[in-house]
């Protein structure tokens, strides 16, 4: 049992990994087994609905661990303007570090198939909408109120998404941090 | 010769569409030949490099569209603010008119390539480089320092493309809504 649930992990990971750097269909399960070390029965033990079911495991893993992030991230720093300016200057120095190959985990693939699967697109959706609400908690408890708190934590995740994707295919990590800058002084604003 | 020019018109016209519903790696050339009508020898007379080389003029061509409807669409209104938030608005009503299937046309292809062609990479970077220049330019004519112009022309790009995904994935215009009432606000204070 700890056996295959350590196999079930290495297969996620290494998804995770693929999806981030070449989005899914690019990616093949062929490349995963390889890649991963793992018999190809196990794979469809683990995702008896295959590549999508696989997918979906993914993203939602990939969701869960961005969300701690975004989470103990935001609760370091005691301004929220601050803490989100912080963050997202972590997220930049974290995109030039993988040599502008990584970072908007789910973005490829949210694009991908929001117009072909409406499972990975709805997984996708509930990982942003998780996203969001926690950035909108977080202004809330520093003091903003709730209806701006909400779109300034849209704004903020759009603003994250896009960045990363100008920081990619410009190779610098300038773009987002001039979004930080501007989304600092926006909620420091709204918090006036 | 106007013959050909035509045929050209349509594989482009046709992969621009796909790369925008599907991406890069979905849309095979096969697809284009068919859906565009076009026969697979004048393909590859007129791309000889293939699908790369299609997919380049594809996004030059899609790229040139958007710049020329940003342009078009800043110099309607007078206040620089209310300008970019109108046009924003105006892209979060096309995106829910395709059915939320289309909208951040070169996107996909911009993340899925962006670690694995360089020549793809970089035309994209040329494409977001152009847009955002565009933006600082109507925000400095309509008073910002250039400095400012800059970076807010920026979150501009980044939020849009952000706000584009968070629609298509939630299948819902207010993701852009919430990013054009919180630019124009930027914007407006920016230059107050």
């Amino acid at each position: 049992m700890s056996i295959m649930t350590s196999t079930r992990d290495q297969i996620i990971a290494k998804t995770c990994e693929l999806l981030e750097l070449q989005g899914y269909h690019a990616t093949g399960l062929n490349q995963i087994i390889q890649e991963s070390g793992s018999p190809k029965g196990s794979l469809y033990y683990h995702f008896p609905g295959g590549k999508e079911e696989l997918a979906v495991e993914s993203l939602k893993h990939m969701g869960a661990l961005v969300l701690a992030r975004i989470r103990a991230n935001l609760a370091q720093v005691e301004d929220p303007g601050d803490a989100v300016q912080t963050f997202i200057h972590r997220i930049a120095a974290a995109v030039e570090q993988s040599d502008f190959k990584a970072g908007g985990p789910i973005t490829t693939i949210a694009m991908e198939t929001a117009a072909n699967s409406e499972r990975l697109r709805t997984t996708c959706a509930e990982i942003y909408a998780a996203w969001q609400a926690a950035f909108a908690e977080r202004l809330i408890t520093g003091g903003l109120a709730p209806d701006r708190a909400t779109t300034l934590a849209t704004l903020t995740v759009a603003a994250i998404e896009g960045g990363v994707i100008l920081c990619r295919t410009g190779r610098s990590r300038t773009p987002l941090e001039q979004v930080a800058q501007e989304i600092g002084t926006l909620i420091r604003a709204g918090n006036a």
